[in-house]
């Protein structure tokens, strides 16, 4: 008999900012088993910080930070020159911070998720891919570090010895290297639910996803990115955990929590 | 035979940022036992917090961490009307932060003390003393809370049973309740050194300031602040030290820990 | 013949930051004569400044500066203990800034109104008061500034010769000597916008608002402060200019300026 | 005859931030005729431009606004992929922050100079000049954009009309396309004084240099970068006016002023 496959999903959660309100945080909660919880550099203030760990406790969903680059303006979306010294500290700093609510509130630090530009940016450079992985290792070592699937980042984790979690995406397309493809470019995003349901099912049962120019890529399925935005993303988070129930997946955290 | 009598040096360090330096922090890590960081608020960076942890680790200072107000500009040094949960969430956010920093560095957090306006508010009002307190008894319980000798916040400590040092002042006039005399009246500052030192091994030896008005103040003086800056800063530190030794004094901190 | 009675009607405007939008600034500008506009210190960054500008001179209404705090988290509401030079410094940079989009744009700056805390503070202290009107004087003579009816502010402005705008507001109550209830306090708020608009109503015409207590107090009603968020906002906005057409008060700027 | 040889000095002012000290403004000011003055995004606060736009007023020193990216902790100097219309943004916030001061203090805005990474990005990037040079254009069509000689920066201010400055460095070398040599090559820095005088000299009565790897470059050189901090700054300045003397160059702005 095989062993039940399984998939975390995760969302970006406390992205709020003192007087501005942002997300659907409450509604996505129930749905998602992780949460990659903002630490003020990009988004995120200490009051929300300290209210989404009770929220995300409260529903069960495991804690992670959620460290970015420092632009609130730009919500931490524009890629910015840093040195892999420079990564480390400022997610040192921002694991931290996460950390210290976390532990006011008796929970545990389940993982790390990079935010925006600096995710990105840490997919593509092993330089900064390892600063980001040594943060973890000094400040969590027990937690696990989400990156996008194949990439530098859970590369570097692994090298580590570290934890880690292969990311993918449900409403995007794919590169024949197993890259996304740029929002930029015609067809970077499946507008389809149905056709963005489907990938995720063919990435956690087969292990594979087609790309955009054809052909099948390998990809490693640990996480699926939800959104708590848009006037969609609830429809399609419920319509999602309908199908992997459907095709008998189990939704848990690569430790294995359930909600 | 009498106890050793003890008394802890402490001094803010950590305080440059980006492109800025500020203070004479290598000079004066010989010269002291606890080291309050800086931790971005007021501040510091992530790379001058993470140089300062190891430097103090180095020199085998005890370390702090130092919260503020979030000025910049004002260096922390402006009071601002938060709220007893505005003063928690950014105390919890700046220990955690520089908790990463020590945790990564393997060293143990050993105090916190705030810094500037947020110490003389919390000095003079219980709900804020009791935030502080609240947010170090959360993060850090095994750390001591650093606050104004008498005043609210080593009060708020002892009712959680925190451990808590008193704080005095070489270079600062006492009123006859005290208080510090504030900055703008005259006679606020002792001037001269050897009054300065005087001040402090009368406070240590007999547990008593005279105020400024004249009579006796009956004050507990667990830790001396000095300064890290001012050209007679580094003169007057060891200077301190000389006379406690011929005094008979052991510099350590609050839990023993000598340099 | 009685000189025609006039009131501008004044709203905050361009508070949206990055990624968050806060008010509903379209709806609310077709209903008002001059719009305050953030100027990136409590709410705003430049392409919020630009926009706002650029969407005010559309509806033809008056350009205002509105300068805060340095306090973006806590959204320019919270006291700082800032001396008037820093007042005075921080008004010239934001009303630089607003100005540089203003002129950009092909407009005019007509006034200026300090936000939150800094509108508060300038009304009750004098020298904070005159550092502001200092501030406008120098940078932007020909504008009106803005200020609590009665209070420091204007008093300040006509010192100087400045153009001054005395400020009511519908939905708070008044104290004998003039000055609002404070929000903390029961009857603070009129939440009966039948009222709302009579209090606006008798201001204008006789210029005298009940005191909460009891008793009239006189009141030079320039201009009064309406919202551009919350459900009933827009409601409320409406309903004053059909109370104000009806009664033969023409809505328009203080310079004279109607929409 | 010939006309007489000009060349503008300038250098980067005003580079303090609340209690953080950096340069020697006072002592450089008395040497140059251009001073670039932060505006509070990558250094400087209020308090520092209005005294540095006082200071320079006080020396003659013609008055320019330094507009750089907002990453004070980078100190503008790590580039950030910002789109040509958030660099327009915030050149007109900053130019306007500044030109405020200058107005307040009675003063003329002079020249714009982009700082860092934001000076670098539109040397070689038509699109962000283009925005820059919009930006001055719209803000203050009489001042004069200072960029690389030969870049992208003053081709876009030349097309707009704007004035413009061609600014070479005494203390870099150059490329065969004329060009900086990027910091982290070798023989990027001239660190002999008498190598870096002779580069402007020729620079400024030939139009010319010698590129790092051979043969000459044809230059424009309007304006010498000088640098306000470190041990051999001042002697640096000093040493080139001398020069300049004997030369018989006049040291003045590309508006004719001298001081």
């Amino acid at each position: 008999m095989n062993p039940t496959l399984t998939i975390d999903l995760n969302c970006d959660l406390g992205e709020s900012f003192g007087a501005y309100s942002l997300g659907q945080d409450e509604a996505i909660l129930p749905l998602i088993t992780s949460a990659n919880i903002a630490c003020g550099y990009h988004a995120g203030d200490p009051a929300v910080m300290k209210h989404t760990v009770r929220r995300a406790l409260h529903h069960g969903v495991a804690l992670g930070a959620h460290p970015g680059l420092p632009d609130l303006v730009g919500f931490g979306r524009r890629e910015m020159a840093i040195s892999a010294e420079e990564a480390y500290d400022m997610t040192v700093y921002q694991i931290g911070a996460l950390l210290a609510f976390v532990r006011a509130e008796g929970g545990t630090l389940h993982h790390v998720k990079p935010h925006g530009a600096l995710y990105n940016m840490a997919a593509g450079n092993p330089a900064l891919a390892e600063a980001l992985a040594e943060a973890v290792y000094r400040v969590a070592p027990e937690a696990c570090l989400y990156g996008l699937a194949g990439s530098a980042l859970p590369q570097a984790a692994e090298k580590l010895g570290l934890r880690t979690a292969h990311e993918v995406f449900a409403d995007r397309s794919y590169q024949p290297d197993g890259t996304l493809t740029p929002r930029r470019q015609p067809g970077a995003l499946l507008t389809d639910p149905a056709e963005a349901e489907a990938q995720v099912l063919r990435m956690v049962r087969e292990g594979r996803v087609r790309a955009l120019s054809g052909g099948d890529v390998v990809i490693q399925a640990d996480t699926v990115c939800l959104h708590g935005d848009g006037p969609h993303a609830l429809d399609f988070a419920r319509r999602l955990r309908a199908a992997l129930a459907v095709a008998g997946v189990a939704v848990q955290t690569p430790s294995g929590l359930r909600v």
